[in-house]
């Protein structure tokens, strides 16, 4: 049954259930007819057309996103992000002018991410070209974001590039992306080199 | 910006803000763009596909839904409740064997939602063909859904049906879909003949 099926297909998003699901659909077939025929649609053109940054793996229509491509940003310093909501939390928190990398996640060994998983091979070719002064490490406040910031420090070092790290404050545990806007724009702004 | 668009498009569902938006097009992209494509083409035939049955209103890919084609329904109970969901509800938590008439919503003067936004003129005439001899009113215990059962149980009685209402039991203010499945399947059970 069609209706059933459009329920089972919004399972996919996060944090929906059956309940949820079965509220969408309904709401989508009472009252939403067009949105939904627009929803339809641009997932359908994204899923297919967004793809990651070549520079920065950023989510990307373009082989090289605005950002990378764009003539005023710094280029000497680079932060880097887990994901693609952080990037955008600090691009819209702090006057950041520089540019960035985005993980698309964080070293878990155990749930087999490792350097390679995270492009750490595209970043060190892009430390190693010598443009970049300062990386700033802007990974979680959680156990396995620390890890990876550790990891990312020796990786910048052995390129002579300066490590940093946004500033405690950030409370423990927490994810980048809900952290609010001044907690996360002061935590930028005090960050400090790493010893 | 593609992705923009996508993150504007979720909030056609009900309950998703922005932040849930953007959270919904992330994992879609990042972890989920098999289930993404998936949900895309089933809710553009959905939409494009599934109407109302012409007998009881509900949700159906055909003419006549599959409750009222089957021939093993007791077409002399009939069962009015306000929304598809409300229905499936009864279907699962009840022991029913008689057929439904979905309002699709309440009466709701305020907002414009009269006898004829309702359907009530085909549930006259169904009532009129005298097949029909109780009219099990399970609109929901709030005041728009008390006064839309006491309209329902003055046009049963015009048409000679005997109106019943679920019995109070159902918690105050409640929406009927939220109802957990024993209290509903008793007030079903011990639903009272109308004064
Ligand atoms: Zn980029
Ligand atoms: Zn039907």
């Amino acid at each position: 049954m069609l209706l059933e099926e459009l329920i089972e297909a919004f399972r996919v998003l996060p944090g929906v259930g059956r309940k949820s699901a079965q509220r969408m659909a309904y709401h989508v077939l009472e009252r939403g007819r067009e949105g939904g025929k627009r929803l339809a649609t641009v997932l359908a053109e994204a899923v297919e057309r967004i793809g990651h940054c070549a520079q920065c793996r950023d989510f990307s229509e373009d082989e090289v996103c605005a950002v990378c491509a764009s003539g005023s940003r710094d280029r000497q310093q680079l932060c880097v992000v887990e994901t693609p909501a952080d990037r955008l939390a600090i691009e819209t928190a702090t006057g950041y002018r520089g540019v960035y990398f985005v993980l698309q996640g964080r070293l878990s060994p155990l749930d087999g991410v490792g350097p390679r998983e995270l492009g750490l091979e595209t970043l060190g070719t892009r430390l190693a070209a010598g443009e970049v002064s300062e990386m700033i490490i802007a990974t979680s406040a959680t156990v396995e974001g620390e890890a990876t910031a550790h990891y990312l420090a020796q990786l910048a070092r052995q390129h002579g590039v300066r490590p940093s790290r946004l500033a405690q404050g950030l409370p423990l545990g927490g994810e980048l992306e809900y952290v609010d806007r001044g907690t996360l724009s002061h935590a930028f702004g005090t960050r400090a080199e790493m010893p």
